[in-house]
């Protein structure tokens, strides 16, 4: 567990080949101060751990569920039928075909089973921890403030030219 | 307004004609008992109201944005960055490529800025109404409750053969 | 319960909706004599009946199970995860991508858990019923006459020249 | 010849430079102690040897033919309308298209003639020796045996935790 | 036969439902009085017919063959494994995909077995058979005289102005 | 600024990351003698910047915008929004869909508000500095003249044969 | 000749099957009182009178050229490469692909001869004439206003609420 | 000029860079001993002397032409615009979208104006010699003893099993 405090986000994927990507949004979460937890729950190896821990996630004291996988995604939908919880999916990149097949895999729910999903890879799973704690900073003033602060910064931190 | 006390979530769209795709995220809301308000707000059209209302939106008292946009869709994109509050996008399905420059438009956005985006077209914005409520219900029991016995009811409204 | 004796095949689908594009795994399985039992089982709106029927399709005296699906079509792919019977998907073709993503959603399974994937749609579904029926073949000399005579049959029928 | 007794499943392929992607069926097939075989039978640079193939292949006593192609991959396809055998397909990834083109060459076969396709590349080769060893299981418990052991090792494989 | 004279021309297709696109090719061929012959000739349904056809096809006295098919459309090039004749070939667009997988299906072949495939559909077919004209016209002076007024026609008949 | 005089062509990017592709346009600019200037406006993390950038581009003395960005590339078509000069997009090569995102989020802007949009990657960039050139010398014949003159050099510089 | 005094717009097409998707470029220009004249110029039919054309079309007094076409889309960037005035391009939705051939085939251009590619269809030729005024609008401050006054217009047309 | 005697097939190519693709082209032509020279003729920087080129193309001896792009491809189809000779076209793999710009550019032409179109990149190249030998041999005893007999060679070097 990292963040401090019992953890409000949980960070699943698929296998420990998603981690380097999925990383970004530990890091996100960490930045913004958020407690986390990061696991591997794989919906096609160990499918009964992921039934055990979507429908336990809320009572583990989770309230966000970011899930992560390439390919046939199914984490994030299959997590999404199982919990009441928001869930966020980040398309992981696959191989052959880059990505896209996560990504439909990952957005194309069903009306009834609502996964948020974010934009392939690194640049997904960071802001799968933004959102994440921008939904969290609806009922936690510190929270939000610390979430305004990173963005004012991120806008400072353009430059007005680019650099050679 | 509709849904009964302080509109929470906004729906915005690009244009009229995103309507019927978008009011299935309202009729959503509306089944699950959360205020919601429907605009009209071009990126595009009418650039200057949208930074108006993006801006001011978590003042008027919206928790959730939901922004439904068709094509070089940048509604979404654009309300995320000028706000912290959480942005939901649904990607309305486009004439000539079905969605999917839509999807591609709302999805693919850069670390720093995140949108939840959801399914091409009904499923999505129904989906949206409903993550719209899952995020609410973190802090609101009620809601909770009755977003669990929405789907519990959906559950039990699968029928067990195909009917001819 | 239809084609005679105790079922061998089952054929599940997310939702009545697929049942237009199923019923040819169906009718193909009829006609070749295999009895077989159609059911609506959902990843999404039913993940604890899917569950409990892949995990007890083999008990229940079920070989062969073909599963139809759209959009993020996690159906097929869950039940593989699930039994070690052979799983058979068919993608049904979905309103915005034609398909695509219920293809890709079911045929990109990672390495462990396969799913024998046939094409969008109709002739998707019909094939699956044939596929089912070779394997069962293997092992069911009468079933392997009557498809060698269905398939010495169809050779037949096809013309020789193009009839206006 | 390998995993010994007489060979049950062949694995043909169009070309020399597909054996990296389809030796992953021939490891898993050895790991599960199927019998096996593997041969080149280009479908456009040897159609004759490949139609007598076809042709023979239950004769010569295989049950299952596992075919690997790329490109325009045409193998498993014609192998299947030669063949009451089930006939399990592998898209090996193209240069350009990535194994877009094989996959959709493989899988989108008319109502009539079969072909079980897998996931592009490596995967979806180890996923077809697997799908031809649970095709066999169904009449062979011992295999059926092995088949459960491994995929309840691999279940227990799945670490708790990702590794930095 | 049609055009007059022995056939030079064969356009062969895998299913009568192909004749609504392929009679294209047999009406530009007739405009231009070559000689042609249709036939039904499945790579699927009826592969040894279709090894028969192609490998006698220079003895029966054609110099070019055109081959449709849709989906995954392997005729034109099993047909062109068989045959040193000049193969073209036509997707013919198929339901879920719009001729996508036909076109990758014909010209994504292997170096070594060349097809020369035409547009999508209708426009294809009539190319097919005017590119087969141009063949034919290279030692035919009359035919080559034929397809120059045909062009010039053409040209002609291109209206200065758009009308309403 | 370069290119001598009052700038009257801004190129705008994303991020300092779209440099490398986006410096094409200012080199071509360079070539030709026309006064530019580079910034880097976020539409995403600087929307504010954006707005005043645009809305003051006119005044500034610019006539003519280049705008590259990638992934969901919203600035170009925001920017178009909100001025009524011409403004051309330069798709950036995106990581995991090679700019096709960023094509499709440039291009496919709805009626009202146009972009005039170049090809993906460094060519684009390229030709977006000499359509501006070719916009710019609708009034400016020495500008014009020097057009004319780099067009026919590039003509000529075309080998006859190809060089081993 | 419509708009008013000698024709500074001229719209071309490959064939008069693009009209109805041009015309609203033409109806664009009317609505803004800028002078164009619509032809029928096929780069593959008429490839001699598009070379004269665009050769002259300097001479004849036209300072921007809006081309469509669809498919295999080579009028707009063979008028590019032809003369030195600003191309705009509008890619005609193609039946089997949608437009995608037609998008890729005039966006794609090689560094050296730009198009300016719009939208898809209608709403492309819509604003190929907008994008065409608005760079007239740079030597013609009437114009200029007159853009303004319809952009303005268009703002506020837009509706505060969706109307059911 | 190669292969001995008078040329018979034009090797045409838009830019230098496409050399290392479409040298396959000569290659295979060279093995066939068929008299081949290769050009570069840019249809959008030398768009007059590409109109020469294939307007004299026959008058110069040539019998097929073959001519290879890459993105926005051109040069097949105009060529084919402005001869009666048969005219191949190789898509070269392109950077950000591996050929499948060039592909459609090449393919998707409209009826009246044939190109042949062959595989993306070097295998397409070797094919387009190999279709043009095969179209040449119609009328050249010799040339189709040698490839036939070239291909006899290609089927007996297929090894019956992977090496390892």
């Amino acid at each position: 567990m990292s963040g401090g405090g019992e953890a409000r986000v949980a960070i699943v994927m698929g296998s420990q080949s998603d981690w380097p990507t999925m990383r970004r949004a530990a890091e996100m979460l960490e930045t913004l101060g958020v407690a986390h937890e990061a696991r591997v729950v794989s919906a096609h190896r160990t499918p009964e751990r992921m039934v055990a821990f979507a429908k336990g996630a809320a009572a583990e004291g989770f309230s966000v569920i970011i899930a992560g996988a390439g390919g046939a995604a199914h984490l994030p939908g299959m997590i999404a039928s199982l919990t009441h919880l928001p869930v966020l999916g980040v398309p992981v990149q696959s191989k052959a075909l880059a990505g896209q097949d996560s990504l439909l895999s990952i957005v194309q729910m069903p009306a009834g089973v609502p996964v948020g999903t974010l934009a392939i890879g690194e640049s997904g799973a960071a802001n799968a921890g933004l959102l994440a704690a921008s939904i969290l900073a609806l009922s936690d003033d510190a929270l939000s403030e610390r979430l305004r602060a990173w963005r004012a910064q991120q806008t400072q931190a353009v430059a007005e030219r680019p650099q050679d």
